[in-house]
């Protein structure tokens, strides 16, 4: 597959993954569904292998490599979470693994890195392209380049987060007016999309950035991609993307309602609603899309309202601030 | 059933709590195994509604008050999560629920339980026996007194842990070779070990106490019924208890090879491990099983180990001197 994924490709991605990642639990906290006077379903991917949704697109993607070419192993470049993906992938598939990680990418996602096996590549986030050095390694050594995003093995393998959430919705009974998904560079949004709108066809489906790092709002509203200046600082290091990828914004584009932006206040207290109402750690980028729920950005009164919480590696430091913070 | 629960009173139970209690899932981390050479799978119950797996066995309870009680309610003593439990159990079923609770417990479980819509009453821990005055309390009302743990519906629906943990390691294609389970009347485990002993029969079972609440160990060991001293502390305060129930105890001294104890800093060692490897939280108490796979307390090499995380009801205080005690 060169083109774009299909929902027929997020079901195969799921049979795939079948026995390899954890089906997630969908959550919700009846005192927090009190709060918001609506129903809050909680994708809890913090679960998932790796602590993050990555693993799914990196295992799919790593499954549909040649036999011929698996000798020399994978290449990747990501700030923390598609990079433990890709190492555990690399790991359970038997192949070789090397990551391009920023020098400022949290030090204990780059640990976990290592820890499942990958060699670690640094480079400067300000004067270097992760992009251009994980490519020429590749070219280098003919490893095939795991790309975050925009693969449509990688999108169809994170949308079968889409498919196990709209699967136990359908078990509980219930109906879903609405998803919202944390957005990097769009792959975990584009492949819930694919999975959405086939279960849930009139479900409204809203990517979450952290401010500073809106550009798929700013180009799900122009409908056309747009940049953003990557200047602005957030907590949320898995979603500091200023570009949507070509191939997932060409999905969210046609599939999603819009764009929703939340600040660190609204981050930190979503991180303590986590702790306090679903037990679960999510990590500042992983509860973007919870925090549009729980601060207002997004009015859940009267719906059923999915979020992804996508990922939960984050360092003690962090999430004791985020308690103190939110406190 | 006013005599000692069986393995079909917990399949009973499952039925009962179907579309009621959560299915927590079973997890594991491949790096921690790699760090205890063995296999140890985790039983998520703070995943379970109220945060600990007292949902349970209070639901199958309050479902078999026979119509004619229900008016007048129900009553209940606890240190904190069967405290959540009946007044979460109570709300689902349109029950009116007290709950006797000490003065000295968690602020944040006799903040929520009072959420779940329960009448606390508070007492001292020293010089009242909150077993008399929730006596007194059903005397007096004709409430229906939820007991912890001394009570077949109860013992059977705490069960359901173990009936969906043999499941869950049978679909993984795992065999089973020891299941730790943290141990205050002993509810939770007597449940667990009648689900056990019928799917996974040459499986070792063990409670875990935290040292200076080990009446279960030493009853074991003893092939009777022991008290404790009750004048240790512990980070605990779920597992506060000084003696084994008459019930719980006739079951476990059947079916256990027998009793294990970890020290506060094990438990706060299990707790970090949880947030970084797990990316869930566990409470003190909730912690002890896993405390004794990771401290070696319970060897776990070259073994397929489940420990049930029974509870994530801690107060973000305790949360963040875990994490800095454990650094």
């Amino acid at each position: 597959v060169s083109e774009a994924p299909t929902y027929d490709d997020v079901v195969a991605a799921s049979l795939v993954l079948a026995g390899r990642a954890v089906e997630t639990p969908l959550l919700e906290s009846p005192l927090l569904n009190d709060r918001l006077g609506g129903r809050l379903l909680i994708k809890a991917e913090m679960l998932q292998r790796t602590g993050s949704f990555k693993y799914r697109g990196a295992f799919n993607r790593l499954a549909a490599i040649f036999d011929a070419s698996k000798g020399a192993g994978v290449v990747a470049y990501s700030s923390g979470n598609h990079a433990q993906g890709v190492a555990a992938a690399a790991r359970d598939l038997g192949l070789a693994a090397t990551v391009v990680m920023p020098a400022d990418a949290p030090a204990m996602k780059i640990e976990r890195t290592r820890a499942w096996g990958a060699e670690v590549v640094l480079y400067d986030r300000r004067s270097e392209s992760r992009e251009e050095i994980g490519e020429r390694l590749a070219a280098e050594s003919g490893a095939t380049l795991i790309r975050p995003y925009d693969d449509p093995y990688v999108i169809a393998g994170q949308g079968t987060v889409g498919l196990e959430l709209s699967a136990q919705v359908r078990a509980m009974g219930a109906d879903l007016d609405a998803v919202l998904i944390p957005c990097g560079g769009g792959g975990l949004t584009a492949g819930c999309a694919l999975a959405v709108a086939e279960a849930y066809p009139r479900a409204v489906i809203y990517t979450v950035e952290p401010a500073g790092f809106d550009d798929t709002a700013r180009s799900l509203a122009a409908g056309e991609r747009q940049s953003i200046d990557p200047t602005a600082t957030t907590l949320c290091d898995a979603l500091m993307v200023s570009k949507p990828g070509a191939m997932t914004f060409e999905i969210n584009r046609r599939l999603l309602s819009g764009g929703l932006v939340v600040d660190d206040g609204m981050v930190t207290q979503a991180m303590a609603v986590a702790f306090a109402e679903l037990k679960l750690i999510a990590e500042p980028g992983g509860a973007a899309a919870l925090a549009a729920a729980v601060s207002g950005a997004y009015d859940v009164r009267g719906k059923t309202v999915a979020v992804v919480c996508s990922g939960g590696n984050v360092a003690p430091e962090t999430f004791k601030a985020a308690l103190d913070g939110a406190a």
